[in-house]
């Protein structure tokens, strides 16, 4: 059995590698348009290059610093020796996760815009393949990553299924670190270089948007790639590798046989080669409407969704047994409420309905009216995937029946989650639809490109916003299943101090009223709060030095305006590195120290109730941001799109004002608090013996 | 014993009200000034009344339909009889406050102005007396409140203790009810004034703040009164008594003495004693600074604090015994967290520090900018006050020991609201000293006596922000002791329909991993959003038909601008009226339905998972959003006081976008959060019963 595990785990991994590696070369194939074409994403290229480059160094330094520590740990006995390696290993992984998807993105750019020249079903098939290389490359690293350390700890290394979800938990945390470093990093990066072009260019100098006069045109199309398409890239790896092995660690809990294991891994697998069934499905007929688009699109995921759905009943019933089919459900009520999340996301944030409808109407009474009412949606919008999370909870856990409850959770996060593949791919393309865009605008081609790729970005935001619904709940729901493996950690140290296990049930509990829980409880919630200011905070202060330089460049060079003159590109690009590097170090500081401190005082009853706070509290802020700011833009879109007076307005510049507010919000803060809330729980996890042995608040409260 | 108690009490309550009838009958003395202010104050006035008699109606209505459901509730044996009409006094005694607080406003402002043409000392003398009016006549008919029902109920009806306590939370629930109403309708009336005035006024027209030529000049005074004076009034007699009640209820539970009781009847009676006292040093000498503004005022409210401090030791001593002393400590650690919490919202939010400052120089990017800084600045000031009420809870806790934990939570909110007759004084004499400027500003007064009255409504803010802390703080610990509250009522009802002590503890966990606790902890979360989002739109919409009509006028009515024809100031003002009215039904209907329909899905740990949520997004939000506007408020003053730019600048107007998002912050939705989050217990206490019998879970789950 265990070997069949592994293998059909490698088999999953090697489908998702090899079918982007077959992707990568057909995109590869199409020809990158005119020289103009090729030079501008020859420069777009080579600035995201040599911001990875020195991101990486960084965050390799930090890597370094921690893999010390946690050798230090395991030499105290505070750890097992897996630990330290697991780490890295996972932190490499995701970085290659966002590498890979970056590469192919700043390679597809200038060929969609190509592909938009001969027609929209062309544009379409090279954005979305590009989009399905990072989707499968992902899936594909993640699966391998797990398939690697199981069959490692299994068969070379003999140890026992908690062990090796233990140190698979590790590889987690590698995960997040780096996903929150790639999301911060790339997320100040991004919307610096974008609230600078579109404040002096749009607003003050009034040219168009990726007008090629702007100095800050290329670092802007350069952040959509480290932000939205490497950080994401990282982020998703670690969504997807959280929810996978904290359902294999409370499986094990919970049945104590590797079956229980098997299933999320299975799904997994599964659910990869459904996505790439999936992928087959997207494709459109020429003159094809927003909605014929989106059509495609759904066709695709849904397809793989409803094929996963099926398959995964006689999965659970042949490893689980008929008596747990409840498991089954909790599946099933993940996969739906995704989908619903995505849903409510897309009516709150989409110029289709009501909502932005009426927010974009509010920029008749300028821009403090559309700010407000950008807040006050955001809030509103969160009362809707807190009712679909909160039943899909109720019936992931009873489901499940009580005793396997919270890997119910776990599995519906999986559940989630496995679409992945192709859901990442309709949300990954939207980035190489937008850098195409600028292509097509930096270069001069005809309008008719323009308005194609616009009609493929568009709809790309549509699409980021069912991806980030999905991102959203599952890491509502990974948070909570890694809190469910924080008290199982807590629960194996007291074992392993020689507790009995009455005195341990005497200690694991943890009641709202008690005050340390509820302490940390306040203390979680806060830092939802604290991080999102600090990355707003970091976006502001780098925007600001690009602001500056774009006006300096606007002044001081000469015939600029008039187009005589090339600005100086590469400057931008090298003030919003150097800028966003400097900025993602505390907030990822931040989160890795504070639970530690934390459960050092409080204990680790304080450490549940931090978890606690940070998820409830993190869900509701990452909500009402990524909401807010999806809505500016589209209102904004609305009105440029011949609404409430249309391009140039005074309407419309209230709205600019708006979706410059809402950068920051949707694509730095809003997605780096979902990580947030699981690298915390995995931070917990990994210092557990030490908080557990070694805390204040047993000697004094 | 229990004579004395109620003798002292009722004392108490007296000294509170002849001092305020003294202090009013003192401020009425002082003369109104010329005509014109006369006719300016009057026309205030008769707005205020206006609003508050159409408020009274509908908010009767209300009281009404819960009357009679409370009435058929009891007939049915889920409450006693008392509840009802306690239930009607609370929200009485409430509206009363307002009313009273704001008679003594509106009958003060011109007096103000008046006394500040002869000196600054003598209209601080004026504005202060006014305020304390407020303070007092809040305390005092809070204080009675409660010696009437215990007296009433413990000499006339014979009852216990327990029964005393159950009937005394539901006047919190009439109390808090009444509070929400007037917060809300008051708030959204009072910024829908201040944006519409605002935006067409200072953005548009160009006209400076109070020019009586634009309309909305006397709406936006008259919603100084309605909504910072009235709702003001009605919202602290509700935290006020809700501190008072929930202290005794858990003292009743944890020591089943009327000696636990005393303990916080006294100290809110000796805390009256002790204000007036310090009143009586708040004065200052002619050509005083800010600073020695604030000194003044400082000093009152400090030597009331320490005079409690001093005297609560013996007090406690007395009545608990030396063993319990640990909760003198609770109700100091109390006083002191509200000072410091004060502190950390003076240092966001004052412009005498850096982060307003910084704030300010964000302006010079634009409206934008200035936006995200604030928001950043407001989650950020988050952190102090979350480790201030964590450390204050700790202490309180461990203070009182294990057994009166919560107890001593609740005491240290009593000890946090012990000087708010004085405290309260330094607050509502803020908008007195606000309309006096206007008045100033529309009778044309010397440019000296706007400039004593600017002084003035300066101090006002800084004291605000003070006041702000110390509710947020007290609403935190008042919370969790009415969560407190509801347990025990829990257990009641149980005890009631015949479990045993045994299978009572049985049941009363409420583990955060338990997924109705957890599920309850989203939703509860998700309310104060919710609550936000609609209080928030609800101004949106108001100021949105304000700003409508004063452009209708502006455009309609020849001369006005030249300043030859008057404005109607009506329509504006019945316009707020009927737009806030209208908008504050649904808010606190919303607060009051949710609980008790969570409960009868959840069960009762549900509820108080959604009680748990509340509190702690409801005090994040809450801090959030007053010091973001705050900060916002200030940052825009600071560039009026000459700097980046000074009025009138590109740097002003970005400021002024600023100040106007964050009007619904900080005076409506904010202060508003505070009041849910104690609504909530309070609703969620008075169908205890109803939903302990009644619900899905005990069914389903």
């Amino acid at each position: 059995m265990d070997r069949i595990l592994a293998l059909c785990t490698f088999v999953g991994a090697a489908v998702a590698l090899l079918f982007a590696v077959i992707t990568a070369t057909r995109v590869l194939k199409f020809p990158e348009g005119t020289d103009k074409m090729k030079k501008i994403s020859q420069s777009i290229r080579s600035g995201a290059n040599a911001y990875l480059k020195r991101q990486y160094i960084i965050v390799s330094v930090f890597f370094a610093v921690m893999f010390v520590v946690l050798l230090a740990m395991a030499f105290l006995g505070l750890l097992t020796f897996y630990v330290p390696f697991a780490f890295i290993t996972g932190g490499f992984f995701s970085a290659l996760s966002g590498f890979v998807g970056m590469k192919i993105a700043t390679a597809a750019n200038a060929r969609t815009a190509n592909a938009c020249r001969e027609g929209l079903n062309k544009g379409l098939r090279v954005a979305f393949s590009a989009g399905s290389v990072m989707g499968f490359t992902v899936v594909g690293l993640g699966l391998f990553d797990i398939a690697l350390w199981f069959s490692l700890l299994k068969f070379v290394f003999g140890e026992t299924p908690e062990t090796i979800t233990s140190a698979m938990l590790t590889f987690g945390m590698g995960a997040s670190s780096m996903a929150l470093f790639a999301r911060v990093g790339g997320g100040i990066f991004t919307k610096a270089a974008d609230v600078g072009a579109d404040l002096v260019g749009k607003v003050e100098a009034g040219i168009p948007e990726d007008d090629p006069r702007n100095p800050a045109v290329i670092a802007d199309n350069v952040g959509d790639n480290v932000g939205d398409v490497a950080g994401m890239g990282a982020d998703l790896y670690e969504s997807y590798v959280g929810s996978v092995i904290s359902a294999c660690a409370l499986g094990v809990v919970a049945f104590g046989t590797l079956n229980a294991m098997a299933v999320p891994m299975l799904i997994a697998a599964i659910g990869i080669v459904c996505s790439v069934l999936g992928t087959f499905l997207v494709r459109t007929k020429e003159n094809a409407t927003q909605k014929d688009l989106l059509g495609s699109l759904s066709r695709g995921t849904n397809f793989s969704a409803i094929l996963i759905a099926i398959i995964a009943f006689p999965l659970v019933w042949f490893l689980l047994g008929e008596e747990n089919i409840g498991l089954y459900v909790a599946i099933l009520s993940g996969l739906v409420a995704g989908v619903l999340i995505g849903q409510a996301t897309e009516y709150f944030t989409s110029d289709s309905y009501n909502p932005t409808k009426k927010l974009a109407s509010k920029s008749e009474t300028g821009s403090a009216t559309i700010i407000i009412g950008g807040l006050g949606l955001g809030m509103m919008s969160t009362a809707l995937p807190i009712v679909i999370i909160a039943v899909c909870i109720l019936i992931a856990y009873f489901a499940a029946g009580d005793n396997n409850g919270l890997y119910g959770i776990a599995l519906a996060a999986v559940g989630m989650l496995s679409t992945l593949g192709i859901t990442l791919a309709t949300d990954a393309y939207g980035p190489v639809a937008d850098n195409a865009g600028g292509i097509a605008e930096m270069s001069g081609l005809e309008p008719e490109v323009r308005h194609r790729t616009d009609a493929l970005d568009a709809l790309g935001n549509t699409t980021a916003a069912t991806g980030k619904g999905f991102a959203i709940g599952s890491a509502a729901l990974t948070a909570l299943a890694l809190m469910a493996s924080y008290i199982d950690k807590v629960k194996e140290v007291f074992r392993g101090i020689g507790k009995t296990n009455e005195e341990i049930q005497e200690v694991l509990k943890f009641d709202i009223t008690d005050p340390t829980v509820l302490v940390g409880l306040f203390i979680g919630a806060c830092l939802p709060f604290v991080f999102a200011a600090l990355t707003m905070e970091s976006v502001g202060k780098a925007a600001q030095s690009v602001v500056k330089e774009v006006r300096r460049q606007f002044h001081e060079i000469a015939g600029l305006m008039e187009g005589n003159a090339d600005p100086d590109y590469a400057k931008c690009v090298s003030l919003c590195t150097k800028a966003s590097l400097k900025e993602m170090v505390l907030p990822t500081v931040v989160a890795i120290v504070v639970p530690v401190v934390s459960g050092l005082i409080l204990g680790f009853k304080g450490v549940v109730g931090l978890l606690g706070g940070a998820t409830v509290s993190g869900f509701l802020l990452a909500i009402f941001m990524s909401n807010s700011g999806g809505a500016w833009d589209n209102a904004k879109k609305h009105i440029e799109g011949g609404n409430f007076g249309g391009k140039g307005s005074e309407q419309h510049k209230g709205a600019v004002v708006g979706d410059t507010v809402g950068d920051p919000f949707k694509d730095t803060s809003g997605p780096a608090i979902n990580i947030l809330i699981k690298l915390l729980s995995m931070v917990s996890i990994v210092f557990a013996a030490l908080v557990v042995k070694y805390n204040l608040a047993q000697y004094l409260l």
